[in-house]
């Protein structure tokens, strides 16, 4: 106890009094070999001010201002648009100043460019009646007359196989139950190709989402070579069963798509990136991130703004409360991530030589609602390490470790042996909102986002500032 | 218990072997006021078969698939419209097809008549954003070339005048905060007005709902003489509050509204009545109702389709079961009920005069979502009768007797003495789909509405069989 209050008393006055960059210094505690239970044991004063800054200081509902002056300011942020790039610069100022060091943009190449244009899809069979539709990533579009087509309704591929021969010539409508996003999502990802592959000349797709305010929600998809491209966009829940209701009647429908959409030549963007240089091993970094790409609909405030800004947010703490670790910290904010992780598979391949130097990949991209712990990817002895760390966020009620980090942009990094993490959090109704009009700062709680940050800057912070590197 | 055996027994007996209309003969049971206990008691076996029939029966999903038949062939009903009277003829034909009596539409004249026609609102400043919105009922349009002005954002009414100098040739937008709709309403109601008043040009309103996936919801509003009709839309949660964030900041903001909103001349429509008559007070009558009209936009199929259905199906089972009380069983399926109860007004005051001769009325009209009893308007005699009906749907777990009925279409009757009910229900979700295009026969749930018309069938039945009328 004694020796510990001299830690804590040694550092409190130099935060006090000398307002420099510090770390705990390393000869004032155990290694986590011997003692990792003292050595956690420091951070928790340094912990507790984190949380209190951002949930009570002056960082509280810094995250959630800043976010919304970006979407405010410039809205949603396809890449390919000069909005992004925008943005991009945005971000970039925004780092410098805060501070950060070797901010700069790394270059992104070869990027899938998807514009939308203008799109309808209307019901002249059995009635007239305007659908709401979005149109899917990376579809082509239709002629400019559109397509008139008589439709298949399917609910699963297994009946689009055993109907195939009703398709030829059809637009193919899937009314897929919603399981969940992850098995769900491939008929988003393949309705079209399925489609097309049985002679269909369009396919609308039930949106993937657990609820529906007459909500469309668009996304990837993937042609396969050898197939059509056929045009494809999203529908509603609700016209996705009122199709499948009229069809199960002996009803015949016909709908009119038109889509002026279009795959551009590739694009170049840039990762945004951001350093507060390690104090004692600067080449051994702790990175965390979020992506700063969207959909071309909403806002993205909460895919992926949330997560990029509580990214962003923990180098600005650690800045405001002039923190330095042991190791670098950088934040990375991905682009090209809604058109198939490009940017972040690009700045793996990279960086990868360096993989031995990456202790710790973070990534936030499933909401930044409550939350509730963090999920990890890492060796047995990691993970037992990581638990302790996570009983430091115990204030805020989100200490729990969870077995497997989401991963997705951080995901190249962890399939060759990085640990990994990403937030927990309460996000039941995330696809709701996810890739939708509904996706904007609305959906984002201030309260919740500061207890994001504060769990974010605490595990980034002190990971980074442990005696040794997570063991893998 | 024997006498009440012998009762039961022979009306069974009749049911099973003659298959022809009956009743509980009011000799064989006690009047309510020697023993009101038993003659409810009598009545549990015949509520068990209606019940079952509905929930487990034949009748099973019926009122959903009605529903769910005809939204999908007509959508939704605005009055005025060619398609709500096509719905009203459509609804007789079912009525007559059912076997119910005295089929008819009532006419009611002098229906505020409005459309739509195109709009939109798009920022300009401080960005270019479209945003997505819904005209307000009654508004009148903007000229062709639509209106551009800056926008004043306020919170509040009082908010509003502080700052009436300021609102001179703006567009007002009102980001109040929804506390519900009882409260809230009044913004739509009155915004434009209050807008106008101190020289506002057009008025945006907050959508009247908790919660939003960029979901703007019309209804009707109210301009008064002597000051300016201005044009008024509602507007979403996402973007009143993304507005009042850039006002805050203190940057300008520009719209452009563009609205071919008109109010075409007043027309005429009909209340859609069909009837059981009764087999011993054939002039005594129970009405059960909901209106038929809705919106222009989503289906109408929760407002409120789902409560005039549950009360068509009310007669529907009656004569599926061979049921015919001692008094007449009437169903009204009001028109003009969204544009200010127009045709449950003009049927009062046509049928007023026989007021002595309503038992009971009642409607649905705020939700057909997992029933949890009825809210009762009468007084203190009738209410304790009615809580021993409704022990008659214990099996359904929705016995609960509430006090004071909503009102809306009935309330005339109400007011002026006749004991009045409505559906009380799980509807906390209401909101978030009321006058939107959310509103579709997706909200509604088939075992639900099947709970919600077995109440109501029970209910009525009961009331409109018992000895006497109830006391008033």
């Amino acid at each position: 106890m004694f020796r510990k209050t001299v830690v804590l008393f040694g550092y409190f006055l130099q935060l006090a009094t000398l307002q420099t960059s510090f770390s705990i210094p390393a000869s004032k505690v155990v290694s986590h070999h011997t003692d990792i239970d003292s050595q956690i044991k420091a951070y928790e004063n340094i912990s507790q001010k984190i949380i209190n800054f951002v949930t009570k200081g002056e960082g509280k509902h810094q995250t959630f201002n800043q976010l919304a002056a970006m979407t405010d300011k410039f809205g949603n942020r396809l890449v390919g648009s000069e909005t992004l790039e925008s943005v991009i610069d945005y971000m970039l100022n925004q780092f410098k100043a805060n501070g950060l060091e070797n901010v700069h943009g790394e270059e992104v190449t070869n990027i899938p460019h998807w514009i939308r244009g203008q799109e309808s899809a209307t019901m002249l069979e059995p009635r007239n009646y305007k659908m709401s539709i979005l149109g899917l990533g990376g579809s082509v579009g239709t002629t400019a007359d559109g397509i008139t087509a008589e439709v298949l309704v399917v609910h699963s591929f297994d009946e689009l196989q055993a109907r195939a021969a009703e398709a030829i010539g059809k637009i193919v409508v899937f009314d897929q139950v919603y399981i969940n996003y992850g098995v769900s999502v491939a008929y988003r990802d393949y309705g079209a190709y399925q489609a097309s592959k049985v002679g269909g000349v369009a396919s609308l797709i039930r949106s993937i989402a657990p609820f529906s305010i007459n909500s469309p929600h668009t996304g990837w998809q993937y042609y396969k070579n050898g197939t059509a491209k056929i045009p494809t966009a999203c529908i509603t829940i609700e016209d996705a069963e009122m199709l499948s209701r009229i069809a199960a009647r002996g009803e015949k429908i016909v709908i009119h798509l038109y889509m002026e959409a279009q795959n551009l030549p590739r694009a170049t963007s840039r990762n945004t990136v951001g350093e507060i240089v390690g104090t004692k091993y600067p080449d051994q970094v702790v990175l965390v991130s979020g992506h700063l790409d969207s959909w071309d609909v909403g806002q993205g405030a909460m895919d992926d703004g949330g997560g990029a800004f509580i990214s962003w947010q923990v180098l600005s703490i650690m800045k405001q409360l002039n923190l330095r670790a042991k190791r670098t910290v950088r934040v990375v904010l991905w682009t090209g991530e809604e058109v198939g992780l490009v940017g972040s598979y690009q700045y793996y391949n990279a960086h990868k030589s360096n993989i031995s130097n990456y202790d710790f990949v973070m990534e936030s991209d499933i909401g930044t609602f409550k939350p509730n712990g963090l999920k990890f990817s890492g060796n047995d002895e990691a993970f037992a390490i990581m638990k302790k760390v996570m009983t430091l966020v115990k204030p805020i009620n989100a200490s729990t470790l969870y077995k497997k980090a989401d991963g997705g942009d951080v995901s190249f990094w962890i399939k060759n042996g990085v640990p990994g993490g990403s937030l927990s959090n309460d996000n039941a109704e995330y696809f709701y909102f996810h890739h939708s009009n509904g996706d904007t700062i609305t959906v984002e709680n201030p309260d919740d986002l500061d207890l994001c940050t504060a769990l974010w800057a605490v595990v980034t912070y002190v990971v980074a500032d442990m005696d040794e590197m997570l063991p893998r």
